[in-house]
């Protein structure tokens, strides 16, 4: 991670799924500078490869949001060596259901630290350097499964419904603080290559737009952030057309 | 109500506050022919003087949203004699707290046909001319009764409860039809007359944004009309950065 | 309507179906005199005699709920000729599906009539008796449409959101004066003449419990009236142990 | 813990404070062998000894609920030893407020491990031993934290949520199989020491039934666990007639 420009910075979260890089995309493409991270820092070289080729600029990082230490020598290098955070996005997400009876403490856990762990670890060090700033834009990535825990579903969406009430106590925290905390709703499949291998009926109906185009969902989260702060959007929920809910 | 160049109309139902009128506004910019319906149709000068200054076309009308034989007509004149419905906006309001006791069956009436019985005819209507179309936008205009009756409300969370059941049930019924139907909760004061002169302490918040900009309502809800149909919004909030909720 | 021993009074609207009758009964069991109201009051013959068969009290009463003027001579005529009214069952569905499309303001006026208005009417007229006293309790029979508006059920869920969001603002004005107000949200399929008609395979799951026993809804009213103020429900889910939701 | 008569078994996880205490007793003068579980179980005896002073049976556990091997081996031991649970109540809460800038990683895990994951821990304990029976009644204690993330409460409505999505996946996943699965959420401060030392002016209320009787709490957990499966209860809200909401 070398030093570019002294500028703002939108730091995304869970940049390993196609949902946040083009939200690491999308906030290069409005001028921040984008910071994706992942485990795999290796894996985001396309992501920066794509971004640079359109233009912006990008570092990208590889870090465990899980791991406190890592987050607040990211934060602390981030705007020490790249700019100021403008944006974080969390994007991380752990969809894997398991019937009760064979949950494990393992699972249940790791799910808990990817969805909501990491979820306050990072939002409390971008809100820490936000506040005394006064402005800050921070985006929490949710699911159907943040409105309701369906049979199979006690990790997941108990990670899900913990990361929504950490976007509810923050926004009515930090929103008279200038900073707006947002959460989505994303009901429905992604464009990515899960989908694409896993549930291939699905993402047939990609062709009339039957899942989500993650560029879309990035549209949305610039758009949150641009919102004059006499109306902001705490949450939106976000499906295709032809969705059943 | 004189036939203008044949184009996209975006019809505002309620069009004598603020949001109604910036959402007319704003649509015209859009390049849709606005069509703002209010009952007191003489009252609309203003507002279409103000559209038509800036370049847009506006065709104001006076009509009774509660009355079915008004709206049919309504809707059949216009994509007669001025454009196709691209957009509904439903707006009206009736906020008029009262104690359950000294309710009154008339007042009580009265609240849900301004509410959600004009939502539900002027929603029908358009529905019926954008079904065969494939394509169309329905917005409804909620609040925070939307979501809880408090005391001295049954009247008003009454309509707007059942607006938003109306909302729901006609973007389960008609998304998979192409049409958009979304529903706001506007969770704060408007900058409105009313609110100047009957809350003036609130009105002062004013200069820091603590109220509610019209236009940037109406600016959500041209974006709600734009967004593509891979990844579309039901249901969002509005509210300023240092609303308490 | 001929005087009985003066005592205290439940009144039950919309005793025509299973669960009203079954909570007029169930209240006559627990001391209370049962009032069950419907339309066609010749209709109400089998339950009173069901209800004096078991040693209760029981005065049923031919009354339109949604006619203002019926209910306040209705409550005046109970209060002076038969009893205190302690306790209001509001009971009235109309469970009537339609595509919004086709739905018309007739049918859509009457189902709000019938679950919202009267609900409305009846209960202000109810809590008008009790508040004086500071005591008394209401309690008003929802549905899934309560929280849910489903494709084709625009007018239903209309007027069962009416019906909650009445619920939820006279228990938060009325709670503190004394008056227990609770909602009830029915999630299945009752045993119902109806249903055993028109869902023949649903109905055949009733030797496993698999729809709702109306006695066993009856039996939670009248615990509800018993619960000690310190520790009151306002709202509650009731469904058949094997349910989809 | 030594072997007593074989029987049925009502599991208190967290009976350290009012509420887990009195479902103990409920449960114990319902007929079953009450085992109140918490950390310091030598703090159990005067729980025990009341119980038994009112002919119940009871057999206090000390033990941590977020050890999963502890708490198989108490599952294991219980039925080995005393008798078949037939009630699980968790009750174990952790209600503390912090500012999310100070709120630390230790504090937030804490929480969530003493909310959801000792929930999940034992939910599934218990269910493993009650569904190959089909039956059971397992009752999760909620709170106003579980239906909205309040500022400074990231940590305490994190896991409130999440334990509430535990109760929504395990009852859609083992209704079913006949295992009843409901939540509370208790709004309004409960009558315990806590309470009388911390908020002595909310303390005065009780003469007045301002606060919540813990044995109101606990009759309703033993009425959940009678309902006949036609018509099962998922989620009731408990308050004082006075509080507000």
């Amino acid at each position: 991670m070398t030093a570019i420009a002294r500028n703002g910075v939108a730091v995304v979260i869970g940049a390993g799924d196609a949902t946040g890089g083009a939200a690491a995309a999308a906030f290069a493409r409005d001028g921040l500078i984008a910071v994706p991270v992942r485990r795999n820092g290796d894996q985001l070289g396309p992501l920066r490869d794509r971004i640079v080729a359109e233009g912006g600029r990008c570092v990208a990082v590889g870090a465990d949001a899980r791991n406190e230490a890592e987050m607040i020598a990211l934060f602390d290098r981030i705007e020490a060596e790249i700019g100021v955070v403008e944006v974080l996005v969390f994007n991380i997400g752990a969809n894997s259901p398991m019937p009760i009876l064979e949950e494990t403490v393992r699972r249940y856990t790791k799910i808990w630290e990817m969805c909501a762990l990491a979820g306050f670890i990072t939002g409390r060090e971008a809100a820490r350097r936000m506040v005394p700033r006064g402005r800050g834009t921070i985006i929490f990535t949710g699911a159907t499964a943040s409105l309701r825990g369906s049979a199979g579903f006690a990790g997941f969406s108990g990670g899900k419904f913990a990361l929504r009430s950490l976007a509810q106590a923050m926004a009515r925290e930090l929103g008279p603080k200038g900073i707006h905390v947002a959460h989505s709703i994303i009901d429905g499949a992604i464009d990515t290559d899960f989908i694409a291998s896993n549930f291939p009926e699905r993402y047939a109906l990609k062709g009339e737009d039957g899942i989500l185009n993650p560029e879309a969902i990035a549209a949305e989260y610039v758009r949150l952030h641009h919102q004059p702060r006499s109306a902001w959007t705490h949450e939106l929920d976000l499906r295709p057309w032809m969705e059943k809910w």
